[in-house]
């Protein structure tokens, strides 16, 4: 208790008392975007500037204080999550947009930035930021950039990774890597921003970013398709690719439960007059309505020829377009009719995706009389979600189902996390993924950027 | 010499006498793609497997021996250079194509595959692996990792770095990192296999890799344009991407005197009635021939229109496609008429290229004679090159240049090199791009795994 108020008071003196957030008003703030449980921490600290985050942690440092990096804290693997004994460090006062530089095309932004906020800087200079997500409005850049953000068009424009030209991090020492280049190429040494892209918060803290920013898209065409087999989402995913290349930038995949249950909980008649086993949702971004029209006109026409799929509905209207997304998007709803639902982010090659899944509802069967496994996802990324749920399911079956799942994703060559990252709630199965050396070269990293293990202590690595 | 012939007896008893070159044979290698002297080294390895690197490396850490990893030595900056008491590690025999994996659009190769037979394996399959450069025949794919590659196409599928998906690794202790990941998302802990992309040899032997392959592009079209000033190329530039978006592949510049010395030295008839001060190449990659020659077709009439361009030529051959790109690639020819040449392999931001170039070419002006100033690249990479030249320059006038260069390059805010990396060439220079605290990193990162400085010793860092 000594100590930590020495901390606080050594914080406060050095950022103001305004930047140290103590005592109740913690509890004021939300676990999480999933979790509403008030938070609960030693203290949140608000820097306002990469000089204050740099007082910020020399003091942590000195006292080996834990502290926890927050963006918009809507990560879902808890690579945010505070202890009672964690100091957090919010990014939110650091959220200015510095530069939209059209000629370069690339946008520089302090990390506490909301996707939003970038996305509408870009969009104000007829430029597109492409990384998208449910939580646009609350995830920030700095966040994006630690958890290698993916989202529904990585298929085109690559996950977060690629969307950083530069960054500038500081260290649990207090030393800024400012690596903030604008330039498409350049090879002059280690290529250091990568360590901080997707190691969530454990090796520095991203304070600002160079971002690539790309050609507004001035047409969008949505399309919803029926298919009666995953072999034939597969097939019609590759025929998609063929004909549309790199105007394809989404390729979501539905299961029938999925869909029925969004629809009729949110009370929406099916744009289809069918119900097959799978529902592809699929999207291009295109430079030419008319010209993008004639070559999804060609997918759909051969596509249809070859009875892969038989009611194409193109989406009409900004609201068509809408809905279909928000059928995509709206798994909350099956949160709302079960609990507990067992949610899973894994990717696998997309070969093995169909013998997985007939593979899993076998066991699932098996193990659990009315067990519902809802997929959906990208498959063009070789990433899908799963929430499996079911009346005769209570949470005493979560290490069973976790066991399944990840048990069989291994065993077809997939990986345990797609997009959502390790933070606290994969740590224990990081190793089904990575092999011992692997493991052994990240914790070298890890003690030589973070020798106190202050920095997030306990996320990703044990 | 003792010591030496001790590695030698341990690394040929256990490679076997020819696994491990020695004497005079060596010297029947030259240098590099460029520098034709015979080869010096102590002995050149020749591993047949993973396993095999393991067992030289670890010999070489026992005696704490210089091993220099080698692909296809046609790097420019010199980072397979060997001095005469290294130990060269070529990974020639090492060349198998693995895995083509139709479903998962993935090629699995051992790294001593040249980028041919990598892009002739995909086109088998109906595929497509977008590097490419002048030296496909000789460079291998574990060379293209190590430096990070670009050429002409990285404006549409980035640079190598974005083109690996997974790849195996070689610690110069023996331990073997292998993160042969197929999947487009995977966040399951550090990305390690950065850490060996671009750090030219000197983290780690890349022994096998995981690369991402596209749609193979069913039509290209080859544009050749005049331009009246540099201010309006990125006029151009920016037009070309509004219309042609993601099928716009590459976007090259060649200025007035590069372009009129290759064709007068090739004897070849100027495909233009013009000799404007830029000439733009322009190449397009798309699926659908009759849809990609409209996209073409609105850019060109728009920019007619506009007067930014007055003779556009569309190649209508492969042979003109193949005298197009003849003109571009064949900067050799520069290096027959004028001795010493001294070229720069620089990126800028587009922004500042042209004030840089008008800045260069004054100051070129003032120091010099008779100084031409040939100037091409990849300018929608943000990556120029450039060849000094003149009858009044001696290689005495080397530094003189290189200052000039340079100094301007980070005065308007670019990289002393874009694509060709560090090597034993630039690393004298690197302190110009590179802050105090990431070059410290870089050595924190050099010293944590080699801490015996043995792998590609005194590449890229001092």
């Amino acid at each position: 208790m000594e100590k930590m108020n020495q901390i606080i008071y050594e914080l406060k003196r050095t950022l103001g008392d305004d930047a140290v957030i103590v005592g109740e008003k913690i509890g004021d703030r939300v676990v999480s975007y999933i979790d509403h449980n008030p938070m609960t921490a030693k203290a949140i600290l608000l820097p306002r500037s990469t000089e204050e985050i740099v007082a910020a942690l020399k003091i942590c440092q000195t006292h080996a204080q834990p502290l926890v990096p927050q963006g918009g804290r809507t990560n879902l693997a808890r690579s945010s999550f505070t202890e009672a004994s964690d100091i957090a460090l919010s990014l939110e006062r650091m959220n200015a947009i510095e530069d939209v530089d059209v000629t370069n095309r690339t946008i520089t932004v302090q990390a506490g930035a909301t996707l939003q906020q970038v996305q509408e800087a870009a969009n104000q200079h007829n430029l597109f930021f492409p990384l998208d997500m449910g939580s646009r409005g609350s995830c920030t850049i700095g966040g994006n950039i630690a958890t290698n953000a993916g989202g529904p068009r990585v298929l085109r424009y690559g996950s977060m990774r690629n969307l950083v030209l530069g960054l500038e991090a500081v260290l649990p020492d207090g030393t800024v890597i400012s690596s903030l280049n604008k330039m498409l190429k350049n090879n002059t040494g280690y290529d250091l921003k990568q360590l901080f892209i997707g190691s969530e918060g454990t090796l520095g803290i991203v304070s600002r970013a160079v971002l690539r920013l790309w050609e507004k898209p001035q047409s969008i065409i949505t399309v919803l398709v029926d298919v009666a087999s995953f072999a034939q989402v597969i097939q019609f995913l590759r025929q998609a690719q063929q004909h549309l290349g790199s105007v394809l930038s989404s390729f979501e995949v539905m299961k029938r439960n999925y869909f029925q249950t969004i629809i009729q909980a949110a009370n929406i008649r099916s744009p289809l007059p069918v119900e097959p086993a799978y529902y592809v949702l699929l999207e291009t971004m295109g430079l030419d309505r008319e010209l993008d029209f004639e070559y999804v006109g060609k997918l759909l026409d051969e596509s249809l020829e070859q009875g892969l799929i038989t009611y194409p509905v193109v989406a009409q209207t900004k609201a068509q377009r809408d809905e279909l997304w928000f059928i995509r998007d709206n798994s909350e709803v099956i949160g709302n009719q079960y609990d507990p639902v067992f949610s899973f982010d894994v990717s696998l090659p997309i070969s093995s995706m169909e013998k997985w899944l007939a593979q899993l509802e076998q066991n699932l069967d098996e193990a659990f009389e009315d067990a519902h496994c809802f997929m959906f996802g990208h498959v063009g990324d070789c990433n899908l979600h799963l929430m499996i749920c079911g009346d005769s399911l209570t949470p005493a079956d979560k290490q069973a189902v976790d066991d399944m799942v990840y048990g069989l994703v291994v065993s077809f060559g997939g990986s345990v996390s797609a997009e959502h990252g390790i933070g606290l709630d994969k740590k224990h199965i990081l190793p089904m993924s990575r092999n011992e050396p692997e493991l052994w070269l990240m914790h070298q990293l890890k003690g030589l950027l973070d020798p106190k293990n202050i920095l997030n202590p306990g996320k990703v690595l044990g």
